[in-house]
């Protein structure tokens, strides 16, 4: 468990200044780690608590996990457990916002209609809000990151997984059975025509994900290199291509062309300008620019803007900090507003 | 010219009674025809007219149709001119509709930042709404169409070009610049992965557009066929494949795929349960049922429902007429309740 003390500028700018005395958690539940950030009611993050979840999958373990971070954190700054105002959750999975219930996760945790949002609201007697991972991260890059001046954006998010973040007018489209943005499963030119069921990667994933970038590079490398280079994984490898690997730069080249036909798609169909790339590999800079170079080859009918995630792999705590303080209604601004409030 | 004078029973049962004195008329700008459309204030439709545009492509010269045309149906009714309260057109390109401005037509037309609103209004001394011909069809069959109790769906136009009309919470989705839906442009398996031009069909226009599936069929029975056979359109090559034609069954078995698997991509994006076919070729009956059984196989993690369009090739002229009653601000509902006012 990690402990550490934080002031963030950025966030300072962009809540309005408030006397009110309290605090909010927002969680990050991933697929090894999760990680638990307490900020002020002016949203300042003061410090942060994380713990692995590598033997811990159930939701129980996983809510026993919330209620230990947050006292913590709470004793770190000295304040009494019912200083706690709200609490906001973040998991990789199909959210049902409305009622607080995580309808499905990843094979990895399998976790199945868990009603999230009252479990926790049981042991921590706050209000809690429950949210897809990679809203909770669009929200935070539009409230404090890389989309602070945007209305319309797609957030990105490539690791292992690959899933869309969409705000529309400042707000986020979630769908109407909560799994808009699934685009992990898109079918791109070179993509396998069949069928992919929910337990196995998307189409896409299989592609560009971190797991299937490490696979054809391992293919491309498996008759010349040892045993060490073939187990690099998606950023090693563009890494790689910067410093002249061919192998590697083919599969940079193939991967960013993938990506800029993704975001093509998404693009045509929202006419989003703007896409912020997060993720562990979405988060190459290698990889943002030569997909911006890819997709300014369509330069008809929509020529969106790519940029780099300005938040890295703490945009999802940040949204979750900022929907913890949205679901206190302590927030002076009201999530239509999000976009223009900055 | 065309008249003829009509009562639509849909349409009295979706708009309040009112007992308001006047007419709107809706317009619908197509390639080859003009159609005008003068309904009174209850939306019901009383009369039609139509003329066609093959020789006059131009702005003015439309505009000029148009007036003649509201003319000729509000005396045909027995109204005075002043009876008219105001009109919608709908056209075929990109559409400012915040301006009322044609930022572009299809290379056909031609028309390039044409302020169609302003020139039609000073014309005919009325309010007057314009939107894209796509997006009207899906106001009609939001209005009184297959999307009747839809608060999210997604109409499908497939004729020559191929284009989507986007209603995400009882609202068109327009996009950052007017135009979102162009998924003509669509990458799928298979498709080129050669940039497009604007004024060049898209990638999967060129899959499974009229032009596209007529190139292709001719493709596979040049050897075989005589001249007549060969000059089919894409609804009489489905109508052959219902048939019995092999050719004609493998075309219809991939165009089918392809569109089931674009379908499959927006569905990914936006999770909309609903998708209404329309135009000439997503008209056909043997396509939508088709693409559906395609589309059941990808089970996961989104099964959109296809449903051919209640309204066809009037579903422009419908969208139109309540665009117009909207223009007027006469409509007893607004725009965001649309979806559960019927």
């Amino acid at each position: 468990m990690r402990r550490e003390i934080e002031t963030i500028a950025v966030v300072e700018q962009n809540i309005h200044a408030t006397t009110e005395p309290g605090y909010v958690v927002g969680v990050d539940v991933g697929g090894t780690n999760l990680r638990l950030a307490l900020a002020d009611m002016s949203g300042t993050i003061l410090t942060r608590w994380s713990s692995s979840t590598v033997a811990l999958r159930g939701p129980e373990a996983v809510i026993r996990l919330v209620c230990s971070g947050a006292k913590s954190m709470l004793q770190e700054v000295a304040a009494p457990p019912d200083a706690l105002r709200s609490t906001a959750i973040g998991v990789p999975g199909v959210a049902d916002v409305d009622n607080g219930i995580i309808i499905a996760t990843s094979y990895l945790m399998g976790w199945r209609d868990v009603p999230l949002r009252t479990l926790v609201e049981k042991e921590l007697n706050v209000p809690v809000a429950v949210d897809n991972d990679v809203n909770m991260a669009a929200i935070g890059e539009l409230w404090a990151g890389s989309a602070k001046d945007a209305k319309d954006f797609v957030f990105l998010a490539i690791g292992t997984g690959i899933g869309a973040g969409i705000v529309l007018n400042g707000n986020l489209h979630r769908g109407n059975s909560w799994s808009a943005g699934e685009i992990g499963y898109m079918l791109v030119p070179g993509a396998a025509e069949i069928p992919t069921k929910s337990d196995e990667p998307g189409a896409l994933e299989r592609m560009i994900g971190g797991e299937g970038i490490k696979s054809q590079w391992q293919k491309l490398s498996s008759t010349e290199d040892a045993a060490p280079s073939r187990e690099l994984n998606a950023t090693e490898i563009f890494d790689r291509a910067i410093d002249g690997d061919p192998h590697a730069q083919t599969l940079l080249r193939q991967s960013s062309t993938k990506l800029a036909q993704a975001i093509y798609n998404v693009s045509l169909i929202l006419n989003c300008p703007l896409f912020v790339l997060g993720g562990t590999v979405g988060m190459h800079p290698a990889l943002c620019d030569a997909a911006q170079k890819a997709l300014d080859q369509w330069i008809a009918p929509v020529s969106p803007r790519l940029v780099r995630s300005a938040l890295g792999t703490d945009a999802q705590l940040f949204g979750a900090v900022r929907a913890a303080l949205e679901a206190g209604r302590t927030c002076p601004v009201s999530p239509a507003v999000w976009a223009s409030s900055n």
